[in-house]
């Protein structure tokens, strides 16, 4: 189904070429971004939220591929805690992504499509994207990054490595260095799809194949450790789909099988293979720690100056990034002398609960952005 | 790779047709196993040790295939916890295996190998098969039955449907019902082995061909429900493997994903795809509560009247079988009137810590063993 289109969103060409971590520079980098709510004539209140691994920059307005309401839209919007009232919102698709900015699926130089010649990237390399942008926006400090899971890691680094680009800072379900176990399981998703012979070494791209099936399992993998045990247990148990015995088969039997072969089926017809590879990658390699000499108090030395605020959420549920991960950026932070709290959420829901009907989330969103 | 062959075992062809729980009876079943310790003259002295999903009859032997000690040569031997000095010990891989009982890679009616014309099975029919070994051995009634992970959901059918066999029951690191993340864990595994083209619908046997790439995929997702968060950090960390600098590409950067890799690897070259599909599923379908109405306190009536013991083991570190899930299992025990020990280990390697060095695990098997 790759290369996915997005002609929705307005998109901007870098006048520049984009310093990469790897060494290399992109020329011609476009950012494909959405915002809500008007920047004011100070130009002082623009939030800017990052969006996760398999998110985009539809933030609050209809997905054009799905048809779905933004995966942000009941935190972002007006009177809502992300108040577009009051804020200019930005949401810009991350570098290496698949939804207008340049990622594996564009066109390289010379006019084919990149695929494994786009370099590797880093999750810092995403926030020089978004700075490259806000500076032609022209806004110079934000009033707050905001962020959860992939997002939350460029919040982190947008104030460990710019800190003076902006006030305030808030990372929801985050971690400032990859786990193991994480790194485990974005390399299977990974194996899976480069296992998948429609990959073809990446290039794929004009074949008329993509490599679905590799992709889909990546996403039942992925989506497996973004719930809670407890919420699929309460959501599906061991209920059977649509059948009254077991079918002594390998057809879905439970609901779990069933939704999960959904998830990883309708995943296909929005992102791109390639661009799972990249983005995966980049979070496996981020480590604030290892970019600022072994500890990770030092990172935080710049922020602390500039006298940012931050805010740390975690969710007790979430596994994929334990409370214990936002507890060693709050400690650290402390050590660094800035300005901190954080607050573990009860949320049933497991990592996923920074996108759901969480009302504490809401309260601790709105009350951290109040001026 | 499929497949595998297994000369060095004894195996028994079953005397009369196996009824299985899908309705259909197999025919000409042969049961591989393997003995260690004589059996004594009152025939009293019999231990079943029943092997895990990727588990195999070499209990305490070298593997034939790896050449490697046997998965649990630690605890079973002379002067061992699991004293082969004075007790018999049989090991049968189970029905639906691939190391020398029949499954979907061995022959079927038709002298082709069965692959997807093979029955779908449950927990219950591999305990049907090992009755109908100890059957052919003159065995009557076992001193004990002993398992880990799918080896304990075997224990515990076996003790549910027929207490009269056992006089003990050790159940190590498992669960009266496959909770619905585990489900959803051997799903994605199953989907990547059937999204794998070499798998051609089961149907690989003699083609050259076997769907490698997506049985590795399957092991390395159940690889890391095996070890725990800790335990990752401490083997591996965030350590490179063999290089310098990351490599900004898709090799493994890792020690964790080079290891998962090897993990994938190897585990092709000692099993069957198909067999894989089967007893996945297998357990995906083992409900003890289902088999008894709804309540699995009733599923223990029997064994609380044949007098049987109980003992049951899990681990703090172990999230794939957490310690709620034997707690459950000693409630319902405690409820039917049975004799019950339940302990809780603190080990740090997760679900594989019933195959590693916990020296409390030692003393509570031997302890329990003794007479």
């Amino acid at each position: 189904m790759a290369p996915k289109a997005s002609p929705e969103s307005p998109w901007l060409e870098l006048p520049a070429p984009l310093p990469l971590d790897c060494g290399q520079a992109l020329e011609g980098v476009r950012i494909a971004y959405e915002t809500y709510g008007a920047l004011n004539a100070a130009r002082d209140n623009a939030i800017l939220v990052c969006h996760a691994t398999t998110g985009d920059q539809y933030l609050a307005s209809t997905h054009p591929i799905t048809g779905k309401p933004g995966w942000w839209s009941r935190t972002v919007g007006p009177g809502k805690p992300i108040d577009t009232d009051r804020f200019h919102v930005i949401c810009a698709n991350v570098l290496g992504g698949c939804m207008g900015t340049t990622g594996p699926a564009s066109p390289g130089p010379d006019g084919q499509p990149w695929a494994l010649r786009f370099p590797g990237i880093t999750i810092r390399d995403m926030v020089r994207g978004h700075l490259a942008l806000l500076d032609a926006l022209g806004i110079g400090r934000l009033y707050a990054v905001v962020g959860g899971s992939m997002g939350g890691m460029q919040a982190l680094s947008l104030a460990a490595n710019w800190p003076e680009r902006t006030e305030r800072v808030l990372v929801i379900a985050a971690t400032a260095a990859m786990p193991a176990q994480n790194i485990a399981f974005q390399e299977v998703g990974r194996q899976a799809i480069m296992a998948d012979p429609d990959w073809q070494h990446g290039a794929y791209y004009g074949t008329g194949k993509a490599p679905d099936a590799g992709l889909s399992v990546a996403r039942m993998t992925a989506h497996i450790t973004y719930l809670s045990e407890a919420s699929m247990h309460e959501k599906f148990g061991r209920r059977l789909q649509d059948r009254a015995e077991k079918s002594f088969g390998f057809d879905a039997d439970y609901q779990v099988e069933s939704y999960l072969r959904h998830q990883g089926a309708t995943f296909t017809g929005r992102f791109d293979a390639n661009a799972y590879l990249y983005l995966t990658k980049a979070m496996s390699y981020f480590d604030l720690t290892e970019e600022h000499g072994g500890k990770l108090a030092p990172a935080f030395a710049g922020a602390a100056r500039s006298g940012a605020r931050f805010c740390l959420v975690s969710f007790d549920s979430d596994w994929l990034y334990p409370t214990v991960e936002s507890r060693r950026i709050a400690h650290a932070l402390n050590a660094a002398g800035a300005a901190v709290s954080f607050v573990e959420l009860s949320a049933p829901f497991g990592h996923d609960s920074f996108l759901l009907d969480v009302p504490a989330l809401d309260r601790v969103v709105a009350g951290f952005l109040d001026r």
